[in-house]
């Protein structure tokens, strides 16, 4: 079966050298069998937290029980917020306390949450500015080797959720946020793809200030090249995109961006 | 020896949660030994096939027969362009039918294609945006595996083939085209290496809708740093390059780009 | 244990296909064990050796003896400089002799230096343009799986030195320079960390053109959203930021910038 796998999620670039010294420390030698590493991606947007939880909530689902997640997005890096290990669904989560990581473990059950103080985990020095590489990546190596996950540190009550603004499907309307650009410059969004159903064939999306009229399509091959659609994206969730176009740049549109999906009721 | 190899290359960006996700499917726990992975790039320009198939077809020969390479730069994604499953010269290919595959598969010896039907190997919901994830990551990991490549699906007798602009050697000049432009702002032609033998120390480049004189050199150090200079390539190509500059700004050439080289016959 | 280690780091970006095909290469089926192959960084500035030097003596200590470290920051690639193998506190280096390896090398003990000359290390055919791929990867290789470094080559004994800008510690200052900027914009200097020490809460620090007055702190989330700042960097040494900004664009400044902080002495 190889040894278990550890993910990892953060808002590096895939080409920095800090990617590079969490690989390094994931990728000591093993007394044990070696971990397996799956690196999910680099490219959250600096310091974007809520994206880095709702990319990670929903990649989560592709790995079995067993897997140790670490995720940092971390802008208080070092200062008094804590650096926490979650336990859920039998995955494993490990990061900072700033709700970067519940969404994903309250998707998969009833998150048993834990702040990390066991000082054997980290490394001999910890720079304040880089936990990623000396709090957190060690503590998922060694859970991953099977240090025992009630050993990390206390429990936490009340670790940080992040204020979220829920999509909200109204007569005649849909209510959301961009959540996530692609390299492709399609739009991500909060809005579940079952809200599409039902709806007419085409809808205005106004995303940031602007308003245009958007076909629902199945595929970004069915659309016409350089037309503006909606569709279910591989997340679940609705998505804004330009055939072999970019619809951010297209709407002036990026995280955070509003998004108002409107259509005769 | 350990597992057998899957080779992958997409347009999706190193870092983008696309890449993450293949990894992911690939890297699943495997009641064998587990694969091995090596990433050969993310980051053909986006959706532009003709690149990828080059990009794939000069990297093919880094590896031994057994390879499973998977490559998915795949525009018409969901609709009714098929995907495909190849084997040539003991290689097999795993990705959209739309000329991506073939050029690599032709390279390597008389190619075998088959349409992927079989249920079994795909995920059990098909994102209709990212068969990348959902069909041909599984079925590249299930050919490493051992899934026996003739029962993937039917055979396809006319897989789609890239319309080529074939290079042209003529008195006096070189004719062609710009396939790919590298970090460096260097510019990977379709001319032959072996067509620069006997032409002068000197001749005309012209890329886009300039056009300038450049020396031919061995490699980038053999220029003036800012000179215009051509050479063969690492993949056996004629390349045009600016030492420690980018000849893709100079001379306002991309991907695409006719090339025209003149010079006294 | 598994197989040994080998680091990678490269100025190819880390999507290009340069980086895959040195992954290839590394990931050539073995005899015996597997290598473990961590990339360190792909991202080091195009051409820049220095700041590929000081990257790599940073990281290097994260990993233990019997480390081969690739590096290829090779602007002189195909020219008359040679490739050399460097053996120093039990680690092997493997790149270019343009000072690149040597300040890692020589923090680690006392480098024993060798050029590449023995033909079986490298690939059948040497591309001048490419020799990461032909000759520094294939040499990496094989001594993590156990060929015998005094048999690469002979004895070099004038490798070169990157002339060095030592930085000073004089009454009222601080004068050094940036050697890298991370994708957040944050300026790496050559100031030991501990300069910092004794000094007054709030120093001057002028980077290329502009000055301005930065707080010093323990890390980026004691800074106020925007404001400049002073502390040390996860590497030893001193880094000018902005939370959540870029002191890059702020200051104008990057790799090379003369970098001065004054202060009441």
């Amino acid at each position: 079966m190889g040894g278990r796998t550890v993910t990892v999620l953060t808002d590096f670039g895939a080409g920095s050298r800090y990617a590079g010294e969490v690989r390094a420390v994931l990728g000591a030698p093993s007394p044990a069998q070696p971990l397996r590493v799956v690196e999910l991606t680099h490219d959250i947007r600096r310091h974007d937290v809520r994206q880095g939880a709702v990319v990670l909530r929903s990649v989560v689902r592709l790995f079995p029980p067993g897997t140790v997640h670490l995720a940092v997005v971390d802008p208080g890096v070092g200062t008094a917020r804590r650096g926490l290990a979650i336990r859920s669904g039998g995955h494993l989560f490990v990061g900072p306390d700033n709700g970067l990581l519940l969404p994903a473990a309250k998707a998969l059950g009833d998150p048993e949450v834990r702040e990390i103080t066991q000082p054997d985990l980290r490394r001999p020095q910890v720079a304040p500015t880089f936990w990623g590489r000396d709090v957190f990546a060690p503590c998922a190596r060694w859970l991953a080797l099977g240090f025992p996950f009630p050993e990390v540190g206390p429990p936490v009550p009340d670790p940080v959720v992040l204020a979220e603004q829920a999509p909200r499907s109204e007569p005649g309307q849909l209510v959301g946020e961009v959540v996530a650009q692609d390299p492709f410059g399609n739009l991500a969004t909060n809005l579940p793809g079952s809200w599409l159903e039902g709806l007419p064939g085409a809808v205005r999306v106004r995303a940031g200030s602007r308003e245009e009229v958007a076909r629902r399509v199945r595929t970004y091959g069915d659309a016409a090249v350089g037309e503006l659609v909606v569709l279910v994206g591989s997340d679940g969730f609705v998505e804004v995109a330009v055939r072999e176009g970019s619809a951010a740049d297209r709407l002036q549109a990026g995280p955070r961006s509003p998004v108002l999906l409107s259509f005769e009721p």
